[in-house]
């Protein structure tokens, strides 16, 4: 099943919430600390835990990295534990000139074997164009983020009145000849989000943002609803991991992606 | 010596080149291709041999991520044998939401000490706030790059007639308050970088584009003579690490650096 699949699968099954295994190591219950490698504990209780429910899972490589090359084996040790219908994202934001890209592409993509990967498109066309010459894979390209920086760039108007994050959109429904591209667009922006849905068209939505960011579920769900149509991953991070805290996270985990999966699915079937 | 310090003092030693340690897998010369860590026998030999000549190293994390967290192992490995005076850059181009541009931080600029990193200023100001935190680390933010893809946003045209690179060089200037703020300039740009050296200021400048891209050392030195202002960069990867290809690579590239580095020098002091 290639990256698309496994992500149309689980949208039909009335999944849309991706798990973030931003594992800080700093956050971590006492139950896992004693173990050889408890960030791979933890994501391997998660993992087991909530898979049923999960509409795909997202890596964060700043919380691997932290930990040097060791953080990096504990990611690679991680994906290797997920069932294969889930899409897995490398959320990594990378993009730089042509020949490092195609580097980058190899090492996410390739050896590590990721479905997906989150780019950066500051450096235009060059830059992202070896993410997206696999059609098996699906690369996010930010578009309006869900920081409050996202207003020092992203939401500058060009001289043709639309804004730098609309002219992404463009781009990338242009770049998409293989079906393998979609947007990141922060929940905690749901009136651009609204406002720009026919704009971002088909292409696939991953909306980090929902919980701690503050961005809400209800308001992404309804207005994917109104346009009926589905290929969307709505993130949740913090939210789902560090739900409880203690020796029960999986458990609570498990119990707040079924809430939040509930909820979405409900809404959208309204 | 902090970063910014180390770049004073190779600039006043009449040192402009930075080595980029874009260490392929694929084109390394036969010699080490039997040790035990080909990559690390290869950037060891490049760094004995050159760091007398060297005003910085740049390593790109693409080419060692691509080797997995065995690659990213070498990388500590790499820059555990630069000399403590010079300046070792990590290209990483990284830039995400606040809390894990913080992990980035500590990963890349407190774990892994690198002096000095790359990074992606798309999503704005809290995605640069906590790598500019420590005045002791220099932070290069994408300006202008090197590719052909920077027409696509960065040189898009904003509602005031500015570009957004251009922008991107404002905000730098402003949040520039510790004086450890720099930009990435593509040396492949020559005429726009003549016609920013106001807009840039005082702002450390890292320029890559030199050899297998195009850009031109003499324009750029020329630029820079004009201004009559050192801190700058000039990066070259592939002109300078297979320059030979064959097992004199080492004294290939001290030569290459050497000539590039009385080119420069020369130039600037006409």
């Amino acid at each position: 099943m290639n990256a698309i699949e496994k992500l149309n699968k689980k949208n039909n099954e009335g999944k849309f919430i991706c798990i973030g295994l931003d594992t800080d190591t700093n956050k971590l219950p006492a139950c896992v600390k004693d173990k050889a490698n408890p960030v791979l504990e933890f994501n391997k209780a998660i993992i087991e835990k909530c898979s049923a429910y999960a509409a795909a899972y997202k890596l964060n490589f700043a919380f691997y990295e932290r930990d040097g090359y060791k953080g990096l084996q504990t990611l690679e040790e991680t994906i290797a534990l997920i069932p294969d219908d889930i899409l897995i994202i490398a959320d990594a934001k990378r993009g730089d000139i042509g020949n490092t890209s195609k580097m980058y592409a190899e090492a996410i993509l390739e050896k590590m074997n990721f479905d997906s990967i989150t780019i950066n498109p500051y450096m235009g066309n060059d830059s992202i164009e070896p993410f997206i010459k696999n059609p098996d894979k699906l690369v996010f390209i930010l578009a309006l983020t869900s920081n409050a920086g996202a207003s020092d760039f992203e939401k500058q108007k060009l001289e043709d009145g639309t804004y730098l994050y609309q002219l992404v959109i463009d781009k990338v429904n242009e770049w998409n000849t293989k079906n393998n591209c979609g947007i990141v667009f922060g929940a905690t922006k749901s009136e651009e989000l609204h406002q720009n849905m026919e704009r971002i068209g088909q292409l696939p939505v991953l909306l980090p943002g929902v919980g701690a960011q503050g961005g809400s579920l209800e308001d992404v769900v309804k207005t994917f609803r109104e346009y009926k149509r589905k290929k969307f991953l709505i993130n949740v991070s913090r939210g789902i991991i560090y739900k409880s805290g203690k020796s029960d996270f999986a458990e609570a985990a498990f119990k707040e992606i079924v809430s939040l999966n509930d909820s979405a699915g409900h809404i959208f079937n309204e």
